[in-house]
């Protein structure tokens, strides 16, 4: 007998993207991390952080996060659960949700935990593809009345948001939970934070990682109706949340103009680099977040990921159908951007 | 249809001991955490740490911990895998082994924990009483044969442990994984750390939470072969372990001379505090760990919680089946264990 349950013992690991040891000097444009430091504010917190902090159990809840998100985002502190990054929250939804009778629905491509964390549950995926505009197949996934339908919005890797009245269309016509994984709402226009209030089976999932350069600390919340979340709290570790991330996340959180300002940084830097690769011949594909999914004139993309790896800079490569011939770029600072344009501009040939 | 599964709509959530809010004036001997602070060095990591560990994604393997835990155990760091708090080994234990065909087997009382966990993957849970000397039922949990079985070493709420030989036993005559939870193992005369390299089936867990005095950083680890560790790295969360925990664990392991006094000066108070509460009536268990289970003259364990707790003073009352006339007290400092003992003596009939 296997120690293992079977769908683990088939299941292939979810490979994050690579992480250089620290002190690595590359340019780093695979993982979405915000190129500007966080918080000095939640800096301070960490800093100024006592022994007794360290010693006690934390806050089972994370309150003070909680209380700070919600505030950001207009709701009661009730309606706000945190996790160790909001990977945990998808965790959370998954073993509370899904299981061998009840699956997990998602357009294609996306982020790749979402099969990970449905396969880990012996749930059946139904995965509906996104046509080449990547437009929300709203009919498909309203057909498939899966218990858990995802949406990453902006989608990874695809940078795409859509219209409020689609999210809102699909959540009424699903008997089940719609999760709109919004990772990277900081660097859009628009959001779906509104459905959150109005429909009862719609959780919005926010994390730090992206908007708040804290992808070191993991901290993301849920929002929804605090009905939906007692039925993940059941399922969540004990004091999943550190004292530490507790203190630093809810810092963070209350300085909204830090945030902003990196975002509105990012964004310029975005539309300059989305220029310059349309000019070097790649296909861009209008992102909202801070990342770009890039198609190199040719279609060359793993060797590309390659020569620019041994030159130093990390860039995302997902050899998946349909993306096999793209890349994603992490929108990074001016220079770093401009370093990678110059070295595409040398290997292109 | 209910959002959740259904065995999650039965479930009750685990209740972990009152953790008071920050700030508030109390002798807090319910949750075993050290009464002394973690080590200076671990500390100075944390208030060394720069922006740049925050920005970035953490090391997904939280390689420092794993090579600083695996010195001080004397396994090569590939034999240690990090989580999130023990607790989080025990999740990725349950995720990957158990369901509703696989079942978990552990002695009672234990740690609650076990139970909602096994419950939250629908696993049947097989459940063999101690007897009230807590000698470990060798032959009812391998006649269990259940995929997981646990037995946590000392044992919580008593604080017993038994010979290596009884677990050696048991881990041979078992063809499912055996979980020696070793979180209080550091105020433990003996351990089952050597079975990880003689038995396959053997995972040890320990944590920095009591040892250490890092209750709120969250850190824990699993010890087992590379083989079985690879199972569970398979469920665990991309980025469990965040930059700061991985940082300021591994200055904890490394400074064994600061955790080993502290150990020494819990055991001694551990003892003082035995010959106390004997002198007051109670019957006290034999404890390797850094809190008793005892029994109040008359039984009355619970108004004597709530007499305390009025008077500032927390000690863990569990409401269940042998244990309701039994508090469980942690071992604080010497001042702290007088004054519980100087309350109980007045509010003693």
């Amino acid at each position: 007998m296997s120690y293992f349950r079977p769908n683990i013992d088939e299941l292939a690991a979810y490979v994050p993207g690579e992480q250089p040891a620290p002190g690595t000097r590359v340019i780093k444009l695979n993982t979405n991390e915000n190129p500007y430091p966080p918080s000095p504010a939640a800096l301070k917190v960490l800093h100024d952080l006592d022994a007794d902090a360290l010693r006690r159990y934390p806050d089972p809840m994370a309150t003070a996060v909680c209380r700070a998100a919600g505030a950001v985002c207009g709701l009661e502190a009730d309606w706000v659960l945190a996790g160790n990054g909001s990977d945990d929250l998808l965790t959370m939804i998954m073993r509370a949700c899904a299981d061998d009778n009840r699956s997990v629905a998602y357009p294609m491509p996306t982020y790749v935990l979402y099969r990970t964390l449905a396969q880990i549950q012996d749930a059946r995926c139904i995965e509906v593809d996104f046509d080449d505009d990547y437009n929300l197949p709203v009919e498909a996934l309203a057909a498939a009345q899966a218990a858990v339908t995802l949406v990453a919005m902006p989608n990874s890797p695809s940078g795409t948001v859509w219209p409020l009245e689609m999210l809102d269309d699909l959540a009424g016509r699903l008997t089940g939970m719609l999760v709109i994984d919004e990772a990277y709402a900081d660097f859009a226009e628009s959001n779906a934070l509104s459905l959150v209030a109005s429909r009862p089976n719609v959780i919005v999932l926010r994390t730090l990682s992206k908007g708040y350069s804290l992808a070191g600390l993991r901290l993301g919340f849920g929002l929804a109706n605090p009905d939906l979340l007692a039925g993940l709290v059941k399922v969540k570790d004990s004091y999943n949340v550190d004292a530490v991330a507790c203190r630093v996340a809810a810092a963070a959180l209350a300085d909204q103009d830090h945030k902003n300002a990196n975002a509105r940084k990012v964004i310029a830097s975005r539309q300059r680099l989305v220029g310059a690769l349309t000019e070097l011949g790649f296909a861009v594909w209008p992102s909202q977040s801070n990342f770009l999914l890039a198609r190199p004139p040719g279609g060359q993309a793993q060797a590309l990921y390659q020569a620019l790896k041994a030159r130093g800079i990390l860039v995302r490569y997902f050899k998946q159908a349909r993306l096999d011939d793209k890349l994603r770029i992490t929108v990074g600072t001016d220079d770093e951007n401009d370093a990678l344009t110059a070295a595409i501009r040398e290997l292109l040939p």
